[in-house]
């Protein structure tokens, strides 16, 4: 395990290395000072890491996979400066969102700039650009999908659970899943493999999204560099709240409508936990990530083992 | 003229088919309802115009030329939505802007939609997506430089005419040397010759920009479909503010500080005719014009008689 913990860690460092690379230019400004300080930022560079182990397990050049794994990077980078403007987040990372340091103006065209850069990255790929730009796009238009169902679905009564899943499968699954196909996709592997390594990755991507509703209402918010709860206060639909509204219909209008705003993401938490709802959400989180896992058993001929270590760190992350 | 006449609305109304061909989805709605309203409103088709003109003088296939164009055009478009949200403008082509009718939040995920859209059409081409591509993204970085410089001139009393038209060059002219140079890329033009068209498309673009300019003060805001004037109370830095604030300091200053607002916009345009800095600054056009269909005539062995008659169209259009 400490071997895995290294290579992951190892991993991080190279990546957030070259995101540094990128060459920025100086001016104009107002464009490339909020990009900078954006890629410069910290992450976890979960996207990275799985481009990095599904390519590795089929031995695709390490550049190549640098290039890529800066590619999806910066999509995820863009669709959060555009997104933390949507929902009037604050805080990225523990730090300013672009919106928040600069301007709603300059938050806009900064993500422009940078879904810009990450398409110029591989337009450098030495080979395959074609196939990898097809797949690259069409990852950005479902994620767009995601983003706006995510909108389209705050304040809505009538949002089930099935629905909730297409949702982030689009919004988060679909990157994870281009982050694990891409490399194969490089590689020139077969249809079905390609598929496999995408419906793993958005498997793990549902998982997380999941495990990062649970988080949004178990951890600290020092830790996490965000305020907590604020998604439920905006009306989002969680698979918690979907739960809460209709397992406790009542007891969970009642909570909303009659306790004061001070007290109210507490006794929400203390509501999740008290009902199961927060127990049963993990189960539904484990699900896909044990799914994942089980993709992983129908690659023959591969070693697996550090893509198996990266759903279980995934899964017991606490921040 | 009249078989120019007749050739210019033939392409602009299969443009305007082919705009209404693209697939967009019905669902989500959150997503694809801006995007088919922005898509499908009203538009001059300048940039595919020029891209169908260049190509035609090469011999370039037509539905690869329609391809680029719409390209170029969706690239036009995702600018404008976005770039109308920064600029707080409420009407586009007479009707209300996507962030107006809608919020800004839809504005922001339709430009990136919008984007998307433009990139999956160009992977689409039977060869030469890479070199495309790459020049298509190189195009966009460079329109989001000259949006920034834009931005970031606002109230800013040093900027130089210099300044500005380098400005206007990357927000204006990158996109119409791209829809020049475009084709020729398509067609493997050596690169001096992909130079001279794109060269052509930036000495029109800067033109048809001074132009739009002097539009804002001299049309008819009926016409135009969108209020006038208002990018001078903006602070907006336009070549005849420039011209006015070196020339006239003293005069200038008074007028923006001494007028009450009814009357402002009515006293600048008497302004700029009386000070002769309205003649002035279309004399600069015209050179950006002029240097234009000189640019058409290094071109050897094609025929640019249509080119040079879109140059007399652009020059002369009243709105």
């Amino acid at each position: 395990m400490l071997e895995f913990d290294n290579l992951i860690e190892f991993i991080r460092t190279e990546v957030n290395q070259n995101l540094k690379k990128i060459p920025i230019p100086e001016s104009p400004k107002y464009l490339y000072d909020p990009i900078r300080y954006s890629i410069h930022a910290k992450g976890k560079r979960f996207r990275p890491i799985i481009v990095h182990l599904c390519g590795k397990t089929n031995g695709v050049d390490s550049e190549v996979l640098m290039k890529i794994s800066l590619a999806v990077e910066l999509l995820h980078n863009f669709t959060l400066v555009h997104d933390d403007i949507m929902d009037n987040d604050i805080l990225r990372h523990g730090k300013e969102t672009i919106h928040e340091r600069w301007d709603s103006s300059t938050a806009i065209l900064a993500g422009d700039g940078i879904y810009t850069l990450a398409q110029i990255i591989l337009n450098n790929l030495p080979e395959k650009i074609t196939e990898i730009s097809r797949y690259f796009n069409h990852t950005t238009l479902e994620i767009c999908e995601g983003q706006a169902l995510d909108k389209q679905f705050e304040n809505d009564v009538n949002i089930t659970e099935d629905m909730y899943i297409d949702m982030i499968n689009k919004k988060t699954g679909a990157l994870l899943g281009a982050s694990a196909a891409l490399p194969l996709i490089y590689n020139g592997a077969t249809k079905k493999i390609i598929k496999t390594f995408e419906q793993f990755g958005r498997c793990l991507g549902k998982g997380f999204q999941i495990h990062d509703d649970l988080l949004e209402i178990t951890a600290n918010s020092h830790t996490m560099g965000k305020s907590l709860g604020s998604d439920i206060l905006e009306g989002k639909q969680t698979i918690l709240v979907i739960k809460a509204r209709n397992q406790f219909p009542d007891e969970w209008i009642s909570l909303l409508n009659d306790t004061n705003e001070f007290e109210l993401i507490k006794k929400i938490k203390d509501f999740f936990n008290d009902s199961g709802i927060l127990e049963e959400t993990r189960l539904i989180a484990n699900k896909f990530f044990n799914a994942s896992l089980e993709l992983l058993n129908e690659l023959e001929d591969v070693n697996t083992k550090n893509l198996a270590q990266l759903v279980k760190l995934i899964e017991k992350r606490t921040y």
